[in-house]
């Protein structure tokens, strides 16, 4: 499929506590093939272990954000091993980023279809250009859609999950933000700057501090009511005993910029 | 209630593998007596085991969708019994939505309301002509649309339900399209077109492919994250091993248009 | 802090069957100090207790609605049984809102920040004025917004929780409306008024309904589907069986108005 064998498939560019993973597969749109996943998931593990990075910028190569799974890979494979292992090993990616202790961000240029509109649902936050476009297509080739439903329902509302799951059909930009898949739409040349401009906001905070928010938000995400108080009542009595919710408070009350330890 | 004995209480008429079903109580403004539910109940099994029909259409005769419960039946039968009866058959009309293999498009003209109302937040699609209303005005004779709010609160976002179920007001086509009750508002005389476009849409689609695709949605809804990635993986690798998906697939990469076989 | 120790730290005024229940430490912009909980907590207790209160209002004195925690009480108690106590009693009071029996609409003038925003989130609907906003900074100093971040991502979607909780920016009340935050956005000089009505509206109803419409609504929202059809099927039977019901189906149908007994 013409890859370029000297390019990792993953590549990593760092500026300012942001690291940038770009998934490199341009004349394959991305695809995630089984060593796509690999790569992807090898690349997530090592920002999160790097303490300089506080937060991740998510994005492809090319025209396109991401086509989803490797068609050609799959078909040329028959062996149900192969196929159980490549689909937990995609789930286990889509699950990796809402474990993943730094916040992702999708930044979004061209198609997100399929697995790869799953990425867009799974990232914590989604920035896209105006000529984006979203597609759950897999009912059009006889192959339902049926783990990227995971993620999408989970983040928009039923309707829409099922409007985009039956049809196959594309939505733009506009419609991807008024459903709640992304959070800013963006002209397409400011895309790569007011996804920085949104990163970087985030990693302006104490990283230990959105750590624990995020873990915090996944956790209590499917409990009862009164377990996910008790849950992030007890993280709020931790968190308040962290040098940086110190140094925080004490900032806001004395009128000045906090300076964050990490801890 | 000026039923006319010579009519079935729910029509059917079937084109381009797409059966519409047509609520025929206009004058009760197809209110959902016993003998409607029951009527409704056995027409879904009907179409559902007919193989020619791929989606299904759900409509009401005269220029009221649904209003809901018949208030007069239920008035006049006040036997604990006869009401339990009642209510789980509306219920399991509404689950039978959910369950049926194939796809079900709420067709709205005019008001929906009550049990109307949870008709379209049940079905998996609608469509609304824009003069159409909604709402769950059981508040308003002191009779809390307790049954309607499950369907309602599973379909649009918290604050949203609780002011239509807490008022009673009709809310416009245009606020239940803002609010994701419905998928799709059109001019009223474009409502028909519109509906049977969207159903010709996903009747073109693999019918077992569609089929595995509701099944798998409604199964994963309310399971947490990793099971409903386990469930859907297995979904994944047995739609692979269909005929559809091999056909699908190959015709995709062959660039040509596929010809399902159903299975 | 300013307080005036004359005046009550929660105000109460009734109105036609409402009960408007004000925060009133605006020196403090309203902060949630352990005896403002408290204050708040009895009040609740007191107007859920009279029969003659059908709808509750709650709102902030001065130009804030409420900016959530007191900082400087929060630092300075450091030991943690205090601030498990005021965790757990600041989320009782948010668990209380759902409980009560009556329908509780935040009044939302000004910045509603924090657990100020988590409040609006744990009402059951809320109005606001075109000039108010909305965030949950702690983020910004250290303190993620864990508990108030319950609230916010039962309300809203996803993506929009998790960038009001990662930014910690303010949103406006557009922003707010658009994402189902609150219900409805006026003039700010119509404010009280809009939310008036908003009551009425749901005072002249008849209480007994209301109460069990809303305990329902919360205890249904968590069940699995067929769960919560056979708990509504039940509410909707005893339901049928009171005066109330009997008498608004009665005047429904003989064209008159409903005169309500309460049980």
């Amino acid at each position: 499929m013409g890859d370029n064998l000297d390019q990792p498939l993953v590549l990593r560019s760092d500026l300012d506590h942001v690291a940038t993973l770009t998934l490199n597969r341009p004349a394959a749109r991305n695809a995630l093939s089984e060593p796509m996943l690999d790569a992807l998931a090898a690349r997530l593990d090592e920002v999160d272990a790097d303490p300089t990075v506080h937060v991740v910028v998510l994005t492809g190569a090319g025209p396109a954000f991401c086509a989803g799974h490797d068609l050609r890979e799959v078909r040329s494979n028959e062996e149900p091993e192969f196929r159980e292992r490549l689909f937990a090993r995609c789930s286990n990616v889509m699950m990796q980023l809402t474990r993943l202790r730094r916040p992702v961000i999708a930044q979004v240029a061209g198609v997100a279809t399929a697995a790869g509109c799953q990425l867009v649902a799974s990232c914590d936050l989604a920035v896209a250009g105006e000529s984006s476009r979203f597609a759950t297509p897999g009912v059009n080739i006889g192959l339902f859609c049926s783990t990227p439903m995971v993620a999408l329902t989970r983040t928009v509302a039923p309707k829409h999950a099922l409007e985009m799951l039956l049809t196959g059909d594309m939505i733009d930009a506009t419609e991807a933000h008024r459903i709640g898949l992304i959070n800013r739409v963006v002209p397409d040349p400011r895309l790569a700057d007011a996804t920085a401009e949104l990163a970087r906001t985030i990693a302006s905070k104490s990283p230990m501090t959105v750590a624990l928010g995020k873990a915090a938000y996944w956790k209590q995400r499917d409990l009862p009511l009164a377990d996910a108080y008790a849950h992030t009542s007890r993280v709020m009595v931790d968190n308040l005993a962290t040098n940086d919710a110190a140094e925080g408070i004490g900032a806001f009350l004395d009128k000045r910029s906090p300076t964050w330890i990490g801890s």
